[in-house]
């Protein structure tokens, strides 16, 4: 068979395509592309508990319209966290307690057994939820997991959330407790981490540090971090949906935003860290997921950290959709993302 | 206003996901998700460079039915390839020549100035094309843009492909020039890469070396390597269509994928390295993109290398489709894409 034209031309698109050669021009563009209906299966590639997270149907999504309505909610997340937590607790064989550090409630979160290598190290972690969830006690799971996989004392801080105190309360919380726990080890045998809304402010701080001249801690791990407020990065759009964690920017997230702001400009750099300046950032590691809505919050941060000359390694999982190494933290895949986290303080903390 | 039950639970999921702490039992779960009919915008993240090749249609796409009309789709891409070449060997100011290797034909490149510690160090080339496209010097692209960037002199290898020469001929003359290159540099001062075909390959050459008891490279650069021959791996569902450059997986990758194999497994480790074992491997950097239809080919390979203890150093580009690093080499991302590569080559090669 002869190439008429029109086929012809097909086919040499498509292989120059496949060749990776085509030139600019060559193609027509378009402003934005129409991507059809899809079935994604649940992917083969990753662990049986892992399946069956990302099994899980999104979440149906609604919006608080008043503060009780969100006190309400945020009240009904914690109580089911702490149920969780107080199981964490025991798997992970830690201790909890109170604490005011730099006016601030903690909770010191200390593993039974820490070997001496980790005696002067110390963890500091900042707690996610979208800047209005996990209060209290509620906000410490993350912190009891990472202290059972890095055998380190970590400390949590309990900032301040609207609707009662918007930005920059938490920001304000978490900078007093940064200014005092350099009296309970050195800054350079301390790491801040948190996921999420925790790592845009893991991120947040270290900045405002910076600008403050105060010391920087010797490692941060932001986990998928809500690096912009705004809907600004192509995962909010490809990951629409694909991701059954958050689902999508609209409505919770644009909600939770506009309410933490509080008429803030939201791509304000203290708010939206990724406007923000990453020189002289200590070693960072970031981690995200191939679903995840906030994959373009963690390359983007990626990438200005590599371009600011910082050690930055980037951990993406197969499959997982925002933070979705959190809620079975027996999957293979969690135990990998946590014990890669440790691994790195451990190679960038001072003993 | 009080919540009523429905209500209410419908608003605790979405808070229990937003706080990622749900657990496992408590929301439905489905075989796939169905994801509805999306506008995907061309991200404001990236360059006008790059926002120009994300905003280009997907190619339209055909089959050759018959070994001639694969000669002529892959003679025809290769036309308009080297007239590409041309340019870009006065853009990098490099020389190139015929140098037969092995019993293989190859390209050297040489870049017009080597600084004194590049003098001894030597990169391997294999170039992408589905196994199929990029004959002769048409497949020399990549390794003029690289020697460009890395100052280093770089063989690039003519392999034989289909439809005349199906699996093993490609890796039985890559494997005989990395035999014969030790001769021409210290394997200490040699790395490999290669993009999708070309990074598949990269990882097979380095598990056969393992496996027949040759000396390994100093580092390796698989850009988006094709580790999968197989549709499995989150990224080829969630990312379908969203990628513009391969789209999708069926039907021009899954015929060239049967016309290399031949009638092999194409879950056999030699085809498909991301099934083979990766202890021992020399440093790598990976490079991929959000949009990328080979994401998981690339990240599964990135944690395979980690849970394996190598050094892996994963790279994910904003919004960049499959190799799109590669189309327009003035944008900063591609720009950015090798001189990353470059710099990790430089940190891990003897001199």
């Amino acid at each position: 068979m002869m190439y008429p034209t029109v086929l012809s031309f097909i086919l040499f698109i498509a292989a120059s395509h496949l060749a990776n050669t085509v030139a600019v021009a060559q193609a027509p563009t378009e402003p934005s592309r129409v991507v059809a209906a899809r079935n994604i299966p649940v992917p083969d590639t990753v662990s049986a508990q892992m399946q069956t997270l990302i099994a899980q149907q999104p979440a149906g999504m609604s919006v608080p319209k008043t503060a009780e309505e969100w006190k309400a909610l945020v009240a009904a997340a914690a109580k089911i966290d702490l149920v969780r937590i107080a199981s964490l607790r025991k798997q992970f064989d830690v201790t909890v307690e109170s604490r005011v550090i730099g006016n601030v409630p903690c909770f010191v979160i200390t593993p039974k057994v820490i070997p001496a290598t980790n005696r002067n190290r110390l963890l500091v972690h900042v707690h996610g939820g979208a800047y209005v969830f996990g209060p209290g006690e509620s906000g410490t799971l993350e912190a009891i997991v990472m202290a059972g996989f890095s055998h380190m004392k970590v400390i949590s801080i309990d900032y301040r959330m609207p609707p009662d105190f918007p930005y920059p309360a938490a920001m304000d919380d978490a900078m007093a407790v940064w200014k005092e726990v350099g009296k309970l080890a050195h800054p350079a045998n301390i790491a801040i981490f948190g996921t999420s809304t925790g790592g845009g402010m893991t991120l947040a701080m270290v900045q405002r540090a910076k600008e403050e001249g105060l010391p920087l801690p010797a490692a941060i791990a932001p986990g998928t971090p809500w690096s912009d407020l705004t809907k600004t990065g192509d995962s909010y759009f490809t990951n629409e949906s694909v991701d059954n964690a958050l689902r999508a920017y609209e409505p919770l997230l644009s909600a939770a935003a506009t309410l933490y702001a509080n008429g803030h400009d939201l791509k304000d750099r203290r708010l939206s860290p990724v406007y923000g300046d990453f020189r002289g950032f200590p070693p960072t590691i970031l981690t995200t997921g191939t679903r995840d809505l906030f994959l373009s919050n963690t390359v983007r941060v990626h990438r200005k950290l590599r371009q600011a000359g910082v050690v930055a390694q980037l951990e993406v999982y197969e499959g997982q959709s925002h933070a979705q190494y959190m809620p079975d933290t027996t999957a293979p895949e969690s135990r990998e993302a946590f014990e890669e986290i440790a691994n790195f303080f451990d190679a960038h903390l001072g003993r």
